[in-house]
């Protein structure tokens, strides 16, 4: 990876913020893209700015290009162009995005990362920089990868970024042992709940949770916190909320196909251990025979990353949940915490059988915050038995 | 009660502000007694400043005006006092401050709370008024009244405030199936427990975790956070750090006396279920039976009151510290969160035996800090049972 002279400018810092917050607001919509915003600037004046709204549509840098005025449009040459991704370079579904910004005359580019992709890192940046295009960056590096963490797993390591959702008491309880456990958290969590899964591509999740809880897994575009971006009304490419392939775990063969999750509209995976029992429309079936008739979660990662899932969202119950992060399968844990103790005679947040404290699961809790009276918890695995960060 | 107007005053407020501050420092030591400060203004210049230290010692008033120099003695004629408590208008073991202020010639006397003792709240007051004095306020009354949970239990309820200390794993955690479970914190939440052992006026704790864990439940100097007030050396009153009562529940008298607590200085209270069991110097033994070979915790409590006890801390195991919720004893459960994974076969947080959602217990979580790489919560339990706070 070619080594780029950070800036240190506080004018590129602060029009590359504003092109990452242009970037969010395709959070829900750019999937299997990258979320990308841009911002033009000019004699210290935004002239343009874009975002990628979905897949199939023009690019961040295009729309940025598009939205200059003509008054404007002489300024273009001169101007700067803040994109948080690198510049593409290849011909994809639109023509490549380094070669329009050269055409289009801009003077200097500045990035927030480069992509991801180690098969085409460093080649836009090379490429403006061979047409006389002044490139500095990464400027907010760390904030312009956050954007991506499905699209860069998918690109860097062939898997998507996997969050398990949980929602528990303060003393780690998920369900009582009858399995009674609705609701446990508060509307505000559960409005979280939806807005983790309209960002998702997929949200997996296992026979109990579909058949007994009778989950449907969909978006409710009516419950989605106020907060959510939500794309224009009668937007080209898109518009109205997108539903996430809903992929259900069944790997003993054990669900009907008549729950509510499948009466549901929006597209469904059900992964069976051992063949497809079932044909149906509008159903994709596979089949990933794992261990004591489990699904091979490695597998399904696998499968899913080809199909161009970038962020999954597991929502399982304790025993799915369990075994993704025994498997060590997990990016990022959510972890809801009503104010209330549900005892101890109520199930675990996590089937995770360990005998010592030497095998206790590390992690590093990266945010806590109130939602409602609840609080939402943030953590990542630092993996089992390591000595954790000190 | 009579009622009082509040001041509004910004003055008010922030020298108010500076006599609470003063009376922190009296945390750690001023038990039997409230902790209390008082601040002297005249012509808005602070001319005398006190808290109380130690039972015995002068009270914050005394302080206060014991600080004036001969210089600014003169002045006092026409000051202001700021009191966090109402002045005392008992003869104890010392006279009672508000004789003491009108004696030296305050012209007003701001306080921020009434006494929390029915019996006695609003006379000091009255007196005050009757000398001729202005009086203002409740003034930050919930702060005031927050410096002392104990104080104020005890004087209006005959108990003392209970805190519940518990250490878990993200997933409520408290130990390993074999009972190993040193440690699940790091050492900056260990060291907030010694500030909590150091305010507390008692440590209660359980059969197991004298006998088993080894628990010497004494407070030591050396880890205390380094926020912690300490007293400057060789105060006349008061110097080192005060050891609260240790209290060992001990209802099937297993405990022998020769476990590590016994061998560590300080105060202890072995209460046992049934009759005292050995005679030892320096051990006070109270028998408090209870159902099934238990100690009869409301007993204990109320016997703590009657010991002047104002806070007391419980730091036991899962079983006991679960007794304490399920009989709703608990005014505070701080709960120490380290990000850890122990898994599903681990010991619980609470032994709390409950059936149904309905049967929850509701909690406040009132406070949420990261203490090193651990968060330590703190709730208010709201009942078992009860729909909570909306």
């Amino acid at each position: 990876m070619p080594s780029h002279q950070p800036s240190t400018d506080t004018l590129d810092a602060q029009y590359m913020t504003r092109a990452l917050g242009l970037a969010r607001l395709g959070l829900n919509t750019t999937s299997p893209n990258p979320r990308v915003g841009c911002v033009l600037v000019v004699d210290d004046e935004v002239i343009g700015e874009g975002f990628h709204v979905a897949a199939g549509g023009p690019h961040a840098e295009i729309n940025a290009l598009n939205s200059v005025t003509s008054a404007n449009r002489s300024r273009i040459r001169g101007a700067t162009a803040y994109v948080t991704l690198e510049p593409c370079s290849h011909h994809g579904r639109t023509g490549p995005c380094c070669e329009a910004l050269a055409t289009a005359g801009v003077d200097r580019v500045v990035f927030g990362c480069e992509d991801a992709n180690p098969s085409v890192s460093g080649r836009g940046l090379a490429y403006l920089r061979s047409k006389g295009i002044a490139v500095a960056g990464p400027v907010l590096e760390a904030e312009a990868a956050a954007l991506n963490p499905g699209f860069n797993a998918r690109m860097c390591g062939q898997r998507p970024y996997v969050r398990v959702k949980l929602a528990m008491s303060l003393d780690g309880r998920t369900a009582m042992a009858s399995g009674e456990s609705q609701w446990i958290t508060g509307s505000a969590a559960r409005a979280q709940v939806q807005a983790l899964r309209a960002r998702s591509c997929a949200v997996i999740s296992g026979h109990s949770t579909v058949a007994l809880d009778q989950a449907r897994l969909n978006v409710r575009a009516d419950q989605l916190p106020a907060s959510t971006a939500q794309m224009p009304a009668g937007h080209p490419v898109y518009s109205g909320v997108r539903q996430p392939l809903r992929v259900v775990l069944d790997g003993q063969g054990g669900l009907t196909g008549q729950e509510p999750l499948f009466q549901t509209p929006g597209p469904i995976l059900w992964v069976t251990g051992h063949g497809p029992a079932i044909e149906r429309e509008n159903v994709d079936l596979l089949a990933l025979p794992g261990q004591s008739g489990r699904v091979n979660l490695p597998a399904l990662l696998q499968a899913l990353a080809q199909r161009q899932c970038n962020e999954v969202l597991v929502e399982a119950g304790p025993t799915l949940a369990g075994q993704f992060v025994a498997q060590g399968l997990v990016d990022e844990l959510i972890v809801f915490m009503a104010p209330v103790l549900m005892g101890s005679a109520a199930r675990p947040l996590l089937q995770l059988p360990i005998e010592t404290m030497a095998g206790k699961h590390h992690l590093q809790i990266t945010d806590i915050r109130a939602v409602g009276s609840d609080w939402q918890i943030t953590a990542k695995p630092q993996g089992a038995g390591s000595t954790g960060a000190q």
